[in-house]
């Protein structure tokens, strides 16, 4: 294993599968369930180009190594963030497969010369700007709310870079479905496969995953709810199944 | 109770609540659980005006009438259909409440001075016209596929027929939810309730029951999965209060 230098604050956390480790702070950015729900989510391609937009501290990038050969660009907008997901690529050895580029999205071109990816996933600030005001500090606020990027801009850089027949896998608020829809509807992503997750048995969904495909036709899979905790207040078996990675596509068992 | 006169191929069957009865043919047009759950599904002023499109033998009618005492109207375009509904109207001594009309819904306009409803609610063909061959009779295929009328022209009359603030529920085929968000959007129909509909636990949606407002905030509401058999092949007890009138609105409890 490679050396890792910490900055202040900084902690070397677990990913639970796979013995991948990964740099968190909580006052700079910390992955929460939705990520790992996401990197289990798509039908990911064996080989390819992934493209993982508002990677923040690179987590996605890091769990779908382990479930493609795949290269993986992951994109951050934030210095700060985009050098602890640098730190945490090369400390789990895989600077050849990943690459992280700090930048823009709304401006990012890949390099090489097929700019088209086979898989984008993202996992986007889901607070609108006008839902209050913002009480976190820069770096938690820009992950949460649509300060660098909007819905439209993700779904908009999606259409711009991914190949006609690839995929676009998303995870946000469930109560946003109706922008999400419509937005991927408009840039032709047509959505494929739904799943809701509701944080308990009898309770509304709280998330949504979503997987479009460029060009597809009309046509979307309801997938059966993922249910979060079990009445114990502990996780219900397929999340936990999924934590230790044990499932390959989450509902397509 | 009023005499029925039945026409051949015709029953009288029991609506399972408040001692309804409704005319039926297997020939001609037989409700399903889909309309049962709709009537059950939005929330219903307690006065005012409501109207019930692709009314087909007047169930939902009939239904909302056990929730609400506000002025129902259904249109229905096929004459047959029209009259059976007429005669369950009747039969159940609800013409001073039901009033069926035999029209096409892309040119109805109401009578009286308020042109605009509190509630519209719509059980429409869920079957776009590339789906295939039809090979149903003529009264079948009309209720089944989108001949008389398309879910643009449903949307659209919606909207031209509900009060700003006012509201309309739908239930269909849990595969078109793209279209119906996207079409609902567009004609200021925002979505507020969504349930979706799975045969058993663990298995993908194949309904989906919308509830939009007129000129709504977006903002949707994910309500818990709605599962309508056991693992025993019997309905689930949600299933069972729904049909014998124990709820309310489905979901809100």
């Amino acid at each position: 294993m490679t050396k890792v230098t910490l900055q202040p604050a900084e902690r070397l956390d677990d990913l639970l599968t796979h013995e991948l480790k990964i740099i968190q702070s909580e006052e700079v950015f910390s992955f929460s369930m939705d990520a790992v729900l996401l990197a289990r989510f798509p039908k990911v391609p064996a080989r390819g180009r992934i493209l993982d937009l508002c990677t923040g501290n690179g987590v996605i990038p890091l769990l779908l190594t382990t479930r493609t050969g795949a290269d993986i660009d992951g994109v951050e907008i934030q210095p700060r963030l985009a050098d602890m997901a640098k730190r945490s690529v090369a400390f789990n050895a895989l600077t050849e497969r990943v690459h992280i580029i700090q930048g823009d999205l709304k401006s990012f071109v890949p390099e090489g010369s097929r700019p088209y990816y086979d898989l984008i996933t993202v996992n986007p600030p889901y607070m609108p700007l006008t839902a209050g005001d913002i009480k976190e500090n820069e770096h938690i606020a820009m992950a949460r709310h649509e300060l660098g990027c909007t819905l439209e801009d993700v779904l908009h850089t999606c259409a711009r870079l991914t190949r006609t027949g690839g995929r676009v896998a998303m995870v946000h608020r469930a109560s946003r479905l109706v922008d999400i829809m419509s937005l991927m509807r408009h840039y032709r992503i047509e959505p494929k496969r739904i799943r809701f997750v509701h944080p308990k048995e009898g309770a509304e969904a709280n998330m949504v995953l979503i997987e479009g495909i460029r060009d597809g036709k009309p046509d979307v899979r309801l997938l059966p709810p993922l249910i979060v905790y079990n009445n114990n207040n502990e996780y219900c078996k397929e999340l936990m199944d999924i934590y230790y990675g044990e499932q390959s596509e989450l509902g397509n068992q």
